[in-house]
């Protein structure tokens, strides 16, 4: 398709966090271009927003009907071709199937919606209406977690034995919800976040990570959740034990209390003849180790021979100038307009995915309010 | 101005690799757009690459003197703001030229011209025409870079004594550009990188870094610049003991045949009472030490109270998630178009950085080539 | 008292690891002369190890009984004052027994004995006759743990909420012991072993260092024990959810088939206020992390300033000169002659630490044999 | 020889900080006992640092003439076999000497003596009278810094092409000898420490390391040594530029006011194919970097395949077993005790090295006061 992807989005007002993100990562290598939104609850925010975006007054949009609405009624040249949605967890369910209703694809943030029925509901709709869905589990999108996949997947390692995975932050170590903080309001309120606060927002993350790079399902889990600052009712920590399903065992750490710790993902994959270990917040280091020979430090870059050919692809520069957060955010993007414009192969988190993050919350959230007991997880 | 700014550029045609740098650098915080561009000395690549970049075909141009009658032909509402050059070095400065000639602001990648003669010319024009220069010293851009300026020129370090500052790479170890590698060919190339090879590509940027971090000038220096690769004329590496204005004194040293280094350049200033270092591959540390208290690592994010409000606003993501060198070169972007759209300060190397950089290249080949001996800087 | 402790061995014949370990630490500081020994089973081994050692011939025993038999007809000026029990699990009770009974001081490796009721009985024999007990958990001994514990201790992270210990290797990722490697042999053998391998072997140094450094105790727990290795019987791989003494979570994770990683005992504890974290292989930083201050580096040296007292008297070293597992060993054995000559109070792990750690153990197995599920462990 | 050797002292009275580590480091390994002392000019102190090892009182003596003269008198089965030399340089030449005449082996501290004069007088004594003199530059005692000898000496790094050895502290950023610290005053005192500060305490010791790892000798050298702390006369930082005997280049610098360093000894050795680099605050880890494989971190332990056994045997422990500056300084007396006892080959630092030191120390302060002109060091 020899034209720029157009883009929507729904949230990401002045103000917003992710929503910026979104727009950088969506943008970054010149595919997609924002052509309109629905940027905030409060249509004067709204137009703020697109203003501040250089958008047409009229693609500025006070919600996401009126949007649709819009849209639909321009010609097919000048319509969006998709739809971002960065608005809070609560949200999205009604959202996507509005969009998806509509006959736009559409890309998500995590996690996708409330429940698993509804997640199921949007799955069903993207299939009847033939529609792509991204759901942004960004971490996937870096170099190195490619690389990792491919070390695993292709038995350098030998049979995975062990994986241990954590998502440490500090930011909720006090209630700071309770003097408006914004981002930390809505994730500690059951109405806008669901079931669970850590497991939710990070946790997630770390299941997703785990079960990408290793290719093997949770099977069944057994998880301790925690509420530490005591005005609130969703959990801030949890440690989840975990059986995974070639018969390998884990470890699943996240904490939203975890003093000092700024966003400290990280995972490690034990197998039988070596091992790995990436972490988020210096992602352009893979650490291989091994028995019997010296410990490896793989890095990125287009022109590294020794990575494989995704890891590569997911590269934008050459070794040793550093990439980050939105370059690995920009790798969806990319794939997702590939996958539209050129037919390639779907390479990005999907609802299915976002089934699977449900589920596992869910089970954690069932195992610890029953005293912490093991339960299954498929 | 409530509208983009409009970018054109010339060099950077498929195959390139800076050019795609500045690509997504001044389009990465949605305040420049590309409209034009002259990609290339060929008319078809400059072609293929405005269709890749969805350019309007017109404005596709295939000499920087086409598109400069091309675009003051269209009216002022859609004509270019100001044009990138991104060729190799000894381009530079004719179409620096002639772009001010023509009435248009300019980015340049470094260095900005091979003689300082032609820089002063470059000078003197853009003050007549009253335009901007933005010349691309990217590693400035970098939130803790411009943190350590904050650390050293508020005096926490106390009176500086000595600064280290190196920058090692190892893809220049063998004679790769006899095989036709295009990025080495024309850096080892006399005709078109000038005099020097290691230190007008990398040494250059060790020393602006040392100079915007620290404040100070290097009034005196003695090189030994060695060419280790038998084929070559022009140096790969380079060892310089340095003089500062201030009584403090300094090594610097650059490498491209420093096998195994991929792209450090490094830095390290000692005062009085402290000191810091910060690596570009590690870019999101600065380690501060102090002779009686703990090491501290400083980072990054616009949450983080203890960051100088330039180093703030330099980062684009809470604490906690990586950016790299694309957006520590979107910085140069984001203030040369602030000071173009909203008249805010000069923040990014400018022609003066420039010459300063050349004078520093020819004392450096000349103090190696008369044995080595010490030679003034200013 | 003016003159060197003397001390006996049992066990650390030539071939062992652990015995050499603890003559380099016992005679480290010059307070402590290795004067006899009961080095081998195996009378000739016991007889060499005692040659290369330079004993008198006739203080190298056959046997535990000879060396008490031995030592007690010699006039006490010359008669060792204490004894190291350096063999198998297994063989510590009855050693141990013979050697209080005999009126003599212990210092025993750990775990202390097999079961509980044995340990409790050397706990009463030790105190009917006045005698010290020195169970060397000697990660204990490091100058940053003391530090860690320092800082816990004294409220500089606010109360504690969540401690994450882990101990990974991978030196029995394959089957060695079934190739006859002395180290593996006694160790998966439950007969010599006990009733756990992994667990005893490190994860009750985990458990140690946990309760060492926090002050805390674990008051339930959840494990799920694993034997990767087919030929196995004993657990080589652990992962245990704890709930400690002042309503803190945690997680224990150890393994023996963690395929490259050597010796990977870390622990990281987390406050309301600040966290901290200590890695026993780069055991010379203490990283101390906080909200909203720059990360800090804690470094050892007998000068200096931000240390406390217990930290700086574990060093013997100025800053930069790093110390390491031998010296760390050190400090157990040279508290333990200070409270023998100089009447010091204990500062070294003792009989009671070991009971605690036996019943973790036996907590664990238990937990694991009946599906992994929570046991009370106090 | 079927006994431990008998070790002399001179100098390490109590306050003092190498002597301890002497102590520790030549009995680490059971082969090695101090049997007497003249550990002070002051009889007093050393009398009472006698009392402190437990030493014989008789063999605690009032100066180096009286040792000689007791020793001489036992009987040969108990006399002393030699002496280490831990007191301030400018006593070495004069202790030396004696020493050597009355017959005895030595271990001396670093720099030798003041004068090559002076040094190589001592050569020509033990030659004639046929002794061992150990020179103790211990960093070369280290597991990894023997393996880096080896990678670049076997040829894995190809042809050397350029080495940066450094060594920077910040302890003498102000003038603390002016309050009676005890290390500094001596240091800066050209009555005692000879025509340098800097360049003779820790420059020596990174030339040394480059020799010894690289096998090269340093041609001719560039110097630029300064004094920043107002009231002394001797050097306290130094950039030295330096020509290599096998055409590779070097740079090499050293500060006593690097300002919150500690002791940061640091080779980077880059060759042809590859480039190594180990820094002493690390020991434990020494990083191997090629063009076109990951990066690889080597590790030290008595059971690495990959290590020389020259590595190897410098081990005491397994794997993940960290050893820091004591056991790579006891690996010197080891080597030179096998050399006494067992007619090993002469494995530590001699004369020879002590006067090649010395030279460089020379040649660094001419080049400096000629106004850091090029010098030759050969």
């Amino acid at each position: 398709m020899a034209r720029k992807l157009r883009m929507g989005m729904v949230g990401g007002g002045n103000g917003a966090f992710i929503g910026a993100v979104h727009r950088m990562a969506a943008t970054l290598d010149g595919q997609i271009a924002l052509v309109c939104g629905a940027f905030s609850s409060s249509p004067e925010n709204s137009k703020a927003t697109g203003k501040t975006l250089f958008l047409e007054e009229d693609r500025t949009y006070g919600s996401v009907e009126e949007m649709l609405a819009g849209e639909k009624s321009l010609p097919e040249s000048k319509r969006m071709d998709f739809v971002s949605i960065v608005t809070p967890n609560f949200l999205h369910y009604l959202q996507a199937k509005a969009i998806l209703e509509a006959g736009f694809h559409v890309v998500c943030d995590k996690p996708i919606t409330i429940t698993i029925a509804e997640a199921e509901e949007l799955l069903s709709i993207a299939k009847r209406k033939n529609l792509l869905f991204c759901l942004t589990h960004n971490y996937t999108g870096y170099p190195l977690v490619k690389q990792a996949k491919y070390l695993v997947q292709t038995g350098s390692l030998g049979k995975i034995r062990k994986v241990v995975v954590e998502y440490h932050q500090g930011w909720l170590s006090s209630p700071i919800e309770t003097s408006g903080q914004k981002q930390a309001s809505w994730r500690t309120d059951p109405a806008k976040a669901g079931i669970s606060c850590c497991m939710g927002d990070i946790g997630s993350h770390a299941e997703n990570l785990l079960e990408y790079i290793t290719g093997l399902e949770i099977t069944s889990l057994c998880a301790d959740l925690s509420t530490f600052v005591e005005s609130r009712t969703l959990d801030d920590d949890s440690n989840v034990l975990l059986r995974l399903s070639n018969g390998a065992k884990g470890v699943l750490f996240a904490s939203q209390i975890a003093s000092g710790d700024e966003n400290e993902l990280k995972i490690r994959v034990y197998g039988e003849k070596g091992s790995l270990e990436w972490l988020q917040s210096s992602p352009n280091e893979l650490i291989v180790k091994w028995n019997d020979k010296p410990t490896e430090i793989q890095k990125p870059g287009v022109d590294k021979a020794y990575l494989c050919e995704e890891a590569k692809n997911a590269c934008r520069l050459p070794s040793g100038h550093p990439e980050g957060y939105i370059e690995a955010f920009a790798n969806l993007y990319k794939a997702f307009a590939a996958t539209i414009s050129e037919n390639k192969p779907v390479d990005f988190p999907t609802i299915e995915d976002g089934i699977r993050g449900l589920r596992f919350i869910e089970n954690c959230v069932k195992s610890s309010k029953q005293g912490s007991i093991w339960v299954k997880n498929n």
